[in-house]
């Protein structure tokens, strides 16, 4: 694991090529992204069927055979260990009751004249929601996709999600059935986003489409974008803890370890103003590593990416989390809040001691899909807001038209826009 | 122009093929804006000067001479004819009003074990805005686009506009002025999104580009998309009018004008509940198109893409335009408040006789940057929300840390994190 620290003179070069990711889009991937694309928007069912078959290792004879209904997401519900699905019941109460917080009004206001302006907030009609299969299909991960549009108000919710060898996951239906999910298809890959975005004879055509994927999944969300909404791109997960030296070595080297079992090409990176602190995690980070049981994955995203950063003080530390941006920002220090205001962009910052990441990754209510490699710096978690939208009202008075009018018309004429300026003309008294 | 009637057995076919536009993407316009965005990558000023000479028939030895200051903006305002300076500021002024309300505000609240949770929102700390060039340059474009960073507090607003010809657009400039834009660079095509995302020796990297372009601007933005944020890839624009049948037809007739005036391929409808009414319309057509300095245009759009169709209702006439997601609604009835609830998609509604389009497109206040194409059921216009960006934050308190480390603990061993888990664990008490 990299060491590093901020007195070295060639530092920003340094930290540069540790936050440098490529994240080229590869041309070959590209275009058997279209092939499928096209192809699905020409055969539908059929050909949905055949790549799945193909890439997921299936023999479905049709897309029935790939469809769940509510009721089998119930049984899922149903064969849970008590324990876990009480557990996914409080994560779901608890995000629900967070998102319910962003739920954005329609508003309007009316001057003088009687013209009114304002803007009418409605939910989309319909979303789909991409699950990751095999491996990393994950029950939170459904939630924190799914909740936002319940509460957003969303008509029907459509999820897809790969069965590799047919194999399901009782814990990602029943978070399906938990979050209210209305149809689940067992179908994933760039054939799934294609189904969603264009519809096919089974699959209803969606309005937005969200969740992670692999590197065809991703091609084909930058694809049909235009066609239907889509949430980011999202690059490898990252975190970066921000610690003022006071906090236990052991419990820092473990959110460290949290972010790099995800990925080999998942990042963390600590800044803390003490060598002596750096080297006592470097420590607890030794001792701690052989009792892991994804080891492997571990020491290779820290070795890869990983590094342990001196600072001279916590306002230098707060500077490079600008640069940053991070998805996860842990403010691991006695007085978080004081922080704040130094801080612009990260996707989600956990504060003090307790917070560690995997709480909010879970359960503490606020959304685990986040801006990753430094795209917080124009990006938000998902949330409501990605499944409402806005439309803008405007109902100028018989006044109103009198005096915008003179203004529209001077401006059109301006821009050489004949009809503007006489559709405005038409409405003037005189 | 097309005539239809929902009463044609074949009408939902003929409505689709009306509104079926291919934005496909062009192989030969994607490779040929991947070897300029990496060139500008590569070789930053140089590549964006040989290029900016080349497609824009300029000679300019470097960036500095494509580079403008505030002050040479505030010399194109003042040369301005004073009526059009002051419906310029109008329009600004009134503008900025509407935008001021949708300023976002950071928020959070405490449960009763102490634990925080919330969303701080920020301003982008530096955006792009692009602004075609030649006969496309408007100044109210540049308005929509800068006027609501400014109000969401953006640090620094960079604009580029190509000047074919080494023309430029003294409007352009006091407009960009006045919205308080802080640099113009006078270049355009995929060399200026690349150098804008990427940033140059010259130009700074920016956090977000904003504003429509031709072919070659839209597949830069989808390219760059990740790097930087983007706003929507804009198709042709479009007006869908609903009336009821008591508007001055003249007015109409001008209002689809105006729309039509814009390019060949946009498109303008009109739905009635009666062929009288769009037969009065049609013979106004007939008589103010050849006093339309735009004929040509006019006459292209409304042949290729314009209609006129008869509806039983007014109820049928708000299914439809749900189902088409208007970018532009003109609700030219009685009551247009009435019909609102039953409105779902669209980008902006002008309610009521006295609301033409072209008042919205200039100066009522909300912004004329509108989603196209059906992207009405999942986009909005732009906002100040493009502007700001929020960050989650969760400070677990030593109790919450109890309670929800169990919930985190049990959930993460079931998708097999164990890291995730033992990271909770570790803040228990027992």
């Amino acid at each position: 694991m990299q060491r590093l620290s901020t007195s070295q003179a060639d530092f920003d070069a340094r930290l540069k090529a540790l936050l440098a990711f490529e994240t080229a889009q590869d041309p070959a991937v590209d275009a058997a992204v279209a092939a499928i694309c096209d192809d699905v928007k020409a055969r539908g069912d059929a050909a949905v069927v055949e790549y799945t078959n193909r890439f997921d290792r299936m023999s479905a004879p049709d897309m029935a055979a790939l469809t769940l209904s509510r009721d089998e997401l119930a049984a899922a519900h149903a064969r849970l260990d008590a324990a876990v699905r009480d557990a996914l019941e409080v994560a779901a109460a608890r995000v629900r009751r967070y998102h319910e917080r962003q739920l954005a009004s329609s508003w309007s206001y009316q001057e003088e004249d009687g013209t009114l302006l304002g803007q009418q907030v409605t939910a989309l009609d319909r979303v789909g929601i991409y699950v990751p299969g095999g491996k990393a299909a994950y029950p939170s991960s459904v939630l924190m996709n799914a909740m936002p549009a319940k509460v957003a108000g969303v008509g029907e919710i459509v999820m897809v999600v790969p069965t590799p060898n047919g194999e399901k996951n009782d814990l990602v239906l029943a978070a399906a059935y938990i979050a209210g999910v209305d149809t689940v298809f067992t179908i994933g890959g760039a054939q799934a986003v294609a189904a969603l975005a264009y519809g096919t004879e089974t699959v209803p055509q969606v309005d937005k489409i969200t969740g992670p994927g692999n590197a065809y999944v991703a091609a084909a969300k930058r694809r049909v974008f235009g066609v239907v909404g889509i949430d980011m791109v999202a690059g490898p997960s990252e975190i970066l803890v921000v610690c003022d030296g006071q906090t236990d070595p052991d419990w820092i080297a473990m959110d460290l370890f949290s972010q790099a079992e995800h990925d080999e090409i998942a990042q963390a990176i600590l800044l803390a103003p003490s060598e002596a602190y750096l080297d006592a995690v470097a420590a607890s980070i030794a001792k701690l590593l052989p009792t892991m049981p994804r080891r492997d994955i571990i020491e290779a995203s820290l070795t890869n990416r990983g590094a342990l950063i001196a600072v001279k003080d916590l306002d230098e530390a707060c500077a490079i989390a600008n640069y940053i941006a991070p998805e996860h920002l842990e403010l691991s220090v006695a007085e978080p809040e004081a922080w704040l205001p130094k801080l612009r962009h990260a996707g989600a910052i956990f504060m003090g001691r307790f917070t560690s990441e995997s709480l909010g990754d879970y359960c503490a209510g606020p959304n685990h899909v986040l801006p990753t490699s430094r795209t917080a710096r124009f990006a938000s978690p998902l949330g409501v807001y990605d499944f409402q939208k806005r439309t803008s009202l405007i109902r100028v008075s018989e006044a109103g038209a009198q005096t915008l009018g003179r203004v529209a018309s001077l401006l059109a004429h301006g821009e050489g826009l004949t009809a503007h300026a006489r559709s405005a003309e038409l409405r003037l008294k005189d």
